[in-house]
């Protein structure tokens, strides 16, 4: 995706230690025609898998991921990180470490709106050391729910995620693989 | 918005203490086509206003916001509730006592993305006592932003929050009114 591939690399800056600011597209301000059209693209890629829900992680996921549930006209449900007072129990719950947190994160999921009938594409905004995507899949696994894929926008390659997550066995689809980064440059993969 | 209104008075769920559970829909699963007629609605009713941005709270707030950013074709900007590393100081930062956390929730929004040149539709998903969009109406004042108008999904009219936002002299919009919620019926105003 062209579009994204560029504002990475333009617009993205190199806080260190692996850390990527998208404020200004992803994570603090959104384009939604941008965000559709990414949606468009992740759909596209898993056209034909018999996706009947999207599931991702607040907060960040919510955007790309209601963008991919906009494209293939199915639900999308985001764990929760926090239990709001009206997610009533019994819920799935998984954690996962979060590097850019230094914390142990928790995700929650209401069997209510993950069913063993559901194929699901898990979706978010980017796929680094892979223990996120790894939490939601744990918690699709509980569900008895069937992982179809897993897509993000953006894919920080040397962190190693992929190669974590590949004893899944479905496709991973990124729009924007970024292969280093060195002081202010960003480096794409081809 | 006759569909919204459908689902709030048949799947809503009273918890009690005023609070309604509406997670099969907006806060915890997302009808994303809802979601976009939704946002198109919202876009209708502020159309001719120049928005120029749109800003609202994490988490519940960022779907109908994105929505309501997709139909009018602006940026979407979420005020943060915890400081992710990658947002860079100085921040604006307010906060707003939360009925259903029980605690004081801090806004907190960068001012690299509201700026004194825009005109600022607030959205969320709901307007209650009004203390979250009282919060983010002064985050816009902070940045020196025009408020154009606030608009939400729902409106608990019982809570007094159109009242306390009466100052402000913007109009404010709500695609479903709940006058009452008593047992297990969730009552709509005209």
């Amino acid at each position: 995706m062209e579009e994204l591939k560029r504002l990475v690399r333009e617009e993205g800056q190199n806080l260190g230690n692996g850390i990527l600011k998208v404020d200004g597209f992803i994570n603090h301000q959104i384009d939604p025609l941008l965000m559709r059209r990414a949606g468009e693209e992740l759909a596209r890629r898993f056209a034909g898998k018999g996706v009947t829900k999207i599931f991702t992680a607040e907060i960040s996921g919510i955007a790309p991921a209601l963008a991919a549930g906009l494209a293939l006209e199915v639900p999308v449900v985001f764990a929760r990180k926090r239990k709001p007072v009206t997610m009533t129990e019994p819920v799935y719950v998984e954690s996962a470490p979060s590097h850019t947190k230094g914390v142990e994160v928790l995700l929650m999921a209401s069997p209510e709106y993950l069913k063993p009938e559901d194929r699901i594409l898990v979706v978010d905004d980017f796929l680094a050391s892979g223990h996120t995507l790894a939490a939601l899949v744990r918690l699709v696994e509980k569900a008895h729910a069937t992982l179809v894929g897993i897509g993000v926008l953006i894919e920080k390659e040397f962190e190693g995620g992929r190669e974590a997550l590949s004893t899944l066995d479905v496709p991973i689809e990124s729009l924007v693989t970024i292969a280093a980064m060195e002081d202010d440059r960003i480096i794409l993969a081809e």
